[in-house]
């Protein structure tokens, strides 16, 4: 049986002749491939990165640009915050979940400092001032912004202090930030071949990757890895079989991608007898206005609070689906999820950060709202109850959301439904949908310098691995920031390492 | 690198001899290894069976020996239930979770009636009468109960019908399966050796699997299989590793299994390439007591109610591990979990049913109970007054509990921790602990033949599985019997498909 873009691994033997030669070659051109290409080829190597696209970017270049960094970066300074590197690994620990690699969070948090000068070296601009209230994407060109730091239970496990840092933009910034890096693998010497689909390594008799098969205009090419391939192709939300397989909680929803995130370059690792880790896990981008979810209640169909709402908003959109059903995967619970907020609330975000999102029912009193969402009756207005009394009181001995954020609400009330979806200033599609919007976390089994392990976590020799393709520093839990960050922490490393590989 | 019982394939150019060949060779002699060796031997082929311990048993005859039949089996006829195919895999597919698989969902439905009598041919007593209350393990030799079927949302779903389909025993009836099952493997002509740790698989040039390699006293032995090799290994919950891995909200609870569930089959089948599912996925035994359950509240660390608790009591368990943080995998949350039920219910439940539980606390008010348990003030009043106020008017509008188990409740009210744990008749030992007991329900991709199929599904040469090392019938859910029933179910498949095979 022939199989298309099979991932089967080919025997060197059985190539007769390459058509390519290169020292290091890097498949995926996304932010983890250009600083994997930027490192191997700064170290001396002969670097060729093949893109299956038209172009460098892939989903890096559609993200909001953060990187998350800390323990004290130039910007922070400025912005008044000491932080540090055992304070920014506490709550990276805490809040990527449970599974979350403590090794590479460490890791990452000593080497952060240094990461930033990098990305500034390479002409990543950020802008040293704070936009202090939550949100997905600030609507100024502030270079540094909360992520959930300031927000329970992190305050009580980590010294908070703001680490999305933003490149300088007018809203999205992962466009030029992968300009940034991808002039920066070129004018080190990386060079690019587009239009490159790569789907089967080229093992050596003793296992060692030693280049790949690709099909480009449907001519298959072979190409020879003299030191190393190191894998960058991203996630797998694009690809439907691997989520019911590993993630079927996520199929259904909007996918976070340039459209090419099919999981190849974890498939090709299993293949070989790579290692994986989480391959369940997802991040939820959760179709609300932050800004609006603080000053108000987030419930479930039960009518119910269950997160705090001041909290990171991805933390808010992974309660929601894993554990409140917003994504139908416990027969039978409810799968509704509404923003309820007061006249006061909703005119207190500025119009232009309410991302043309409108109450979906008004009414005068709670009851009135359960009717008119169908939540149970009494449901809506016992949690309203509740919270007024809490929020009189000071104290949300509930959900612990912070006395900034806590008022009592006061009639009429709006209701907002998240599947009713919202839309970035950046993007001019509609996310209507489901209420989330998702990615893939789980990849293959990396060491510290991106080495892919096998099933007896050894390095499988010739192979490298970064980005949304590793599991990197991940648990079952996300920040904004963290993939990009990770992506070209240890992209660096990887590339560093296949240089050094003969 | 030397790696100590290294998974990683060993080739069979390498293999100067073998010190014992067979046509068939099954790793592993629980349930599911049993039921392969018998329809391998039966077929005619030359049968033989590893275990790592001293005996055949695994999990399996550690277990409740419950298996999940039905579509018209004479048992449940004789308690009077005309059951079909279609609702039995219509129940199947809401209960198994997102990401069951639909199609041997089917096949093991529609199978079903032969099976139950392939199991009575092997000697396995079902008595034809019915235990008719929530229960993990009836008190009684009844052969039939309900395994949540007559619990909302299931009853919207599927035509109601009993499944539990248990050897008639004193208490746990898994000891006895396995000892019929074993039985009749050995009287088809399946020979066995103990003491046996298979770690590796030996394969030939063109990727079939042609033997393994073992460890018995220290001596490795290398064993040919002319016709191929059955994985029935088991899960992998006695492998932290492998959980840190794939399944971290599964650490740290009670682990059932015979402490030989290290997932070297899965891990076998991936060092070769082969696919895996659902990794993730776990079942939740709670320790709670089904009746004391049903006739009260489940509430989690906020005082409020999350599943209808007359429901399948591993379902109750999944909602707590899963969604109400049991196990503290979300950061900060509560992991409290308690049963309250009134004097009434309490003594509603005989002693001899109640496994030795005691109330951890007891008050006259719900506020006072608030105090003792550590719940949010006001929370379990709340929750107390609406439940009643639901229970009066007799129609569960939040949570669906049926009618039969809905009573408002009346002073004096307790609270069990399910921390406190049970002690199940037929354990010696205590459960004190998280209030959960798990084991793992991913594993190896196989189709309905029980072949193993490689990253591009196809089959494997040489290789099948069954049992908890592969992904059976199972998305996220669970329920009690579909392990040992599609352990006998596949594995029975995967022995005739191994026979056949050459």
């Amino acid at each position: 049986m022939t199989v298309r873009n099979s991932v089967t691994p080919r025997a060197a033997g059985e190539v007769a002749s390459y058509d390519i030669e290169t020292d290091v070659l890097v498949v995926g051109y996304g932010a983890a491939g250009a600083s994997a290409a930027f490192e191997a080829a700064h170290a001396g190597a002969q670097v060729l990165v093949l893109d299956r696209a038209g172009g460098p970017g892939g989903a890096s270049a559609m993200s909001g640009g953060e990187i998350y960094l800390g323990g004290g970066t130039p910007v922070q300074l400025a912005c008044g915050f000491n932080d540090t590197p055992e304070a920014m690994a506490a709550f990276l620990t805490a809040a990527l979940g449970v599974g979350a690699d403590v090794a590479k969070i460490e890791e990452y948090s000593a080497g952060s400092v240094e990461h930033f000068h990098w990305l500034v070296d390479r002409g990543v601009p950020f802008k040293p001032t704070l936009w202090d209230s939550p949100t997905w994407v600030p609507p100024t060109d502030d270079g540094l912004m909360w992520l959930g730091e300031n927000s329970w239970p992190f305050t009580e496990l980590a010294t908070p202090a703001p680490r999305g840092h933003r490149p300088t933009a007018n809203d999205f910034g992962g466009k030029l930030l992968m300009e940034c890096l991808a002039a920066a693998a070129e004018s080190a010497g990386a060079t690019a071949m587009f239009d490159c689909y790569v789907s089967t390594l080229i093992v050596a008799r003793d296992g060692a990757v030693v280049g790949v098969v690709a099909r480009q205009y449907g001519k298959e090419i072979t190409v020879r890895a003299r030191r190393g391939v190191v894998l960058t192709t991203g996630g797998f939300v694009d690809n439907d079989d691997m989520l019911a397989a590993h993630a079927p909680q996520l199929l259904g929803h909007t996918k976070v991608s340039a459209g090419t995130d099919d999981g190849s370059g974890i498939r090709m690792g299993q293949a070989l007898g790579a290692g994986v880790r989480h391959l369940s896990a997802g991040q939820v981008g959760m179709s609300l206005i932050p800004g609006l979810a603080a000053r108000g209640l987030v419930v479930n169909g039960l009518g119910r609070r269950f997160v705090n709402e001041d909290t990171y908003p991805g933390r808010i959109g992974q309660h929601a689906l894993y554990r409140q059903n917003m994504g139908g995967s416990w027969a039978g619970d409810d799968t509704a999820v509404w923003v309820i907020v007061d006249e006061t609330g909703f005119e207190d975000v500025p119009e232009p950060q309410r991302w043309g999102v409108r109450p979906t029912h008004v009414a005068e009193t709670p009851g009135e709202l359960e009717q008119l969402t169908g939540l149970p009756t009494g449901s809506l207005t016992a949690t309203l109850a509740r919270y007024n009394e809490l929020a009189t009181a000071g104290t949300d001995l509930d959900h612990h959301k912070s006395p900034r954020w806590l008022r009592p609400l006061t009639a009429p009330f709006a209701a907002i439904d998240v599947k009713a979806g919202i839309r970035p200033p950046s993007e001019s599609g509609d996310r209507r949908g489901t209420g989330a919007s998702v990615f893939t976390l789980g990849g293959l089994h990396t060491d510290l310098d991106g080495h892919v392990l096998d099933l007896d976590t050894r390095p499988i020799p010739g192979l490298f691995a970064a980005g949304r393709a590793a599991n990197g520093l991940h648990g079952f839990g996300y920040i904004s920031g963290t993939s990009l960050g990770d992506g070209t922490f240890f992209g660096r490393r990887a590339g560093t390492s296949a240089a050094r590989n003969s």
